[in-house]
């Protein structure tokens, strides 16, 4: 196996996760990532908010100096590193994957348009049909059927099936 | 007024806010802000975390991403964009700094023994003396009382006094 391990010259292959809301995206994803660790590899995931999300507690001195008008807000640890940052308007996906470094595999949730290679997953019990049908840029379908679009399918919890698919985008890089 | 704001072309001038624990830094940092802010400036505020800090919320997509093996984890929304990410080694300041672009100023809080300009924060009426009185690198003292150390001394509440000397970094490497 040939690999990148944290490697930051070459561009860092993207795959999107997309699926219907409560399809079981963050699920699938959650699946993949021990193994893509216990493979060896180092992962970044992108998640797409469109609530508002606050990751900071009120009271905090990171929350103090945030409130008092810093418009980046870093914490820095033994074990971690976080950085906060205002945005007046927000950023396009290649924006937030260009603040990426230093991983061999970057997962997106919840960008479903975007123009990244994708996996989609479809849980036919809970909806009607899959949204990536007419796309060209599918990788493979996660369902609980087997839907024919002309791409691999797997079923929702064959994780060893989608991380061997993953690792065929990590490889493909490699050997350009 | 010379303003940079936002460039990420030329190194930014980074001020420490040192002090012993309880000395009021983060009070300083959140007083000075609002008033850099109205300057015009964009800022960010470093915070060296000695403790373990913990973002995120349990059951959170992006708590799953990170327990399930995610090593970094970004969340984006309209407003904000963070960035989590676990590290096999502490940062040095330096690396902290070096992740930080598009700012005038940054205001680091925490990091007692580093090579930057510093701002000692005083407070007679809790510590018997301030840390700084033999670094070369004090560009003032903020304190209830007034030590003669030959630098600037600010009182506690003195934010306007604060910034100008803030300024005068900013507009100091604007003009190199």
């Amino acid at each position: 196996m040939s690999l990148r391990k944290g490697g930051n010259c070459v561009t860092i292959p993207v795959v999107a996760i997309v699926g219907q809301s409560g399809s079981g995206k963050t699920t699938l994803i959650c699946g993949v990532l021990p193994i893509l660790k216990a493979h060896g590899y180092r992962v970044a995931t992108i998640k797409h908010d469109v609530h508002g999300f606050e990751l900071d507690t009120p009271g905090k001195d990171t929350w103090k100096h945030a409130h008092a008008g810093a418009d980046i807000v870093v914490i820095s640890s033994r074990e971690k590193f976080a950085l906060l940052e205002r945005v007046v308007e927000e950023l396009t996906l290649d924006q937030v994957i260009a603040r990426i470094t230093n991983v061999d595999l970057i997962l997106v949730e919840g960008y479903k348009h975007n123009d990244k290679p994708k996996i989609e997953v479809f849980r036919a019990s809970v909806h009607a049909a899959p949204l990536c049908s007419f796309q060209q840029d599918l990788l493979a379908i996660v369902s609980d059927v087997m839907p024919t679009l002309g791409v691999p399918v797997f079923s929702l919890d064959d994780y060893e099936g989608v991380v061997s698919l993953l690792e065929e985008k990590i490889v493909k890089l490699e050997e350009k």
